[in-house]
């Protein structure tokens, strides 16, 4: 990314960086902060941007991110509406990095309104509209990093682009060697230590909120990648359901903590430094993919 | 860790560091670095400091780490010396957290040689003989990372301390609020992205080398962080041993790749900034927790 020359020009302009306020502080635990976030910091999921992917063994619930890739959300969107995935399988579980879905040659279906492949959504402009609730730790991958919504994000301030980061329980649009094949038809999702090396390679469209314990436990596939050997180790997916086309009576109504709120700003503060009992030397700094994302059902 | 004043002296610190070598770079693929690694940049795990963990699934196999835990290491290997943990049971895991081992209140085992706790080894001095593999890139929680011997690790040059990081994967004792209510006889291993706000909280113990996929796809505990509700939901451990004391017919012989070695180095090299034809954007660093640290069976 830098040679070290170039590392010590970033580091003098952060250097010059004293007006940017220090990280906000608490003295309250994460439970107590949880205990009290008023209505108004908790979001409803949009039924339009959420997918359901049924699975033997329950509902895997994914927040999708039209305003990253809203080409891909899109298509997956209408994959989804024309039973695209209904019958289609988790196909691959590599140990400590994907679990990824697609049709199988045994069980192909045509594509009807949707695309095959569209051009990649690595990254976007960064644009005033754009929600950015910034961390305030130094990060491995990339210069800054934070949350846009629902979703972790880095930014280059230099070039003015911003992407979706490779975290757990991110989901992506798997693809070949060139950069436009995917498009949506085969997805993946991060399964162990976040792959950030991935960042800037695959269009990223969203991320499990509610059912990552279905897909974790799966059996790691024998083949090279983590793919299954046999069509019968596979994982049917029975079906994947835009949230809006199910019956409200079915549909799992959730809640994100917003991460523009002043309970997200503290819960972040308190786990960069945990005041719980058990905690004896506070780390001091929280990495992307560690900060807590809470997620509840809809209080009726 | 630090407010922003203190950030900014860091900064400037490493602004003077313009001697430090740029980190090394190569154009092969980590395929190709694979198939050329000369026999002696790989090394048979100790027997003495390995532990075999015998599952209904198969073995897992954990090196320990006496240069970090010496008292912990050996405490656990006396443990499992005197069957204290034939018969225990995995009794707690938590989706992206941990799988925890113990004796259970239906299975109790008197210790007979060992202890039951011991003071905690959180960090150690860093002193000439212990090896260091610096990685190149920043890391969010601490100012030097990188490898020692077959364990992840970070040092603080100032306090001139070092210490294991809680990577995927890494074993770690539990202990109770006190910092000195660990010793071995509850262990655990990262399942999930790195929780590296628990290094210099716990005293690590080793790694899982081999087996993590017959851990992370154990069903989720439904209890609170993690446990089990029930007794029959728990996974049992038929044994566990120190591979010195199993009958060499029957240990499984490993060897890691020396994190000291040139073919180590040009592996970094090489996940740092990918050749592979699939990645069109290298990502230029690497975190300490995705570095590669590859095992393979020895050559008969």
């Amino acid at each position: 990314m830098r040679n070290l020359a170039q590392t010590c020009v970033f580091m003098l302009l952060l250097t010059a960086c004293a007006s940017v306020a220090p990280p906000p502080t608490t003295t309250r635990t994460i439970a107590q902060i949880m205990e009290t976030i008023p209505a108004s910091d908790w979001a409803p999921l949009d039924p339009e941007m959420t997918l359901y992917m049924e699975l033997p063994a329950g509902r895997v619930i994914i927040a999708l991110a039209p305003a990253y890739a809203p080409n891909h959300v899109a298509n997956i969107r209408a994959l989804a509406r024309e039973g695209y995935f209904d019958g289609a399988a988790i196909v691959r579980v590599q140990e400590n990095y994907v679990a990824q879905w697609s049709r199988t040659a045994e069980s192909p279906r045509e594509i009807r309104t949707a695309r095959a492949t569209l051009p990649a959504e690595f990254d976007r402009a960064i644009t005033p509209d754009l929600p950015f609730v910034r961390l305030p730790d130094r990060d491995t991958y990339a210069d800054e990093v934070g949350f846009s919504g629902d979703f972790p994000m880095a930014r280059d301030p230099r070039t003015r682009r911003t992407w979706l980061t490779h975290c757990y329980g991110m989901v992506g649009a798997g693809r070949d060697v060139g950069a436009d094949t995917g498009g949506g038809t085969e997805l993946y999702v991060n399964i162990g230590q976040s792959p950030r090396n991935l960042d800037l390679n695959v269009t990223l469209v969203g991320r499990v909120v509610q059912g990552m314990e279905l897909i974790t436990v799966l059996p790691r596939g024998t083949g090279d990648l983590g793919f299954y050997l046999t069509p019968g180790e596979r994982t049917p997916i029975r079906a994947m359901r835009v949230a809006a086309d199910v019956p409200p009576a079915e549909r799992t109504n959730l809640q994100t903590l917003r991460t523009d709120s002043a309970s997200f700003a503290e819960l972040i503060a308190a786990r960069r430094n945990r005041r719980d009992e058990w905690y004896l030397h506070p780390a001091g700094a929280i990495g992307l993919c560690n900060a807590p994302l809470p997620v509840r059902a809809a209080p009726r």
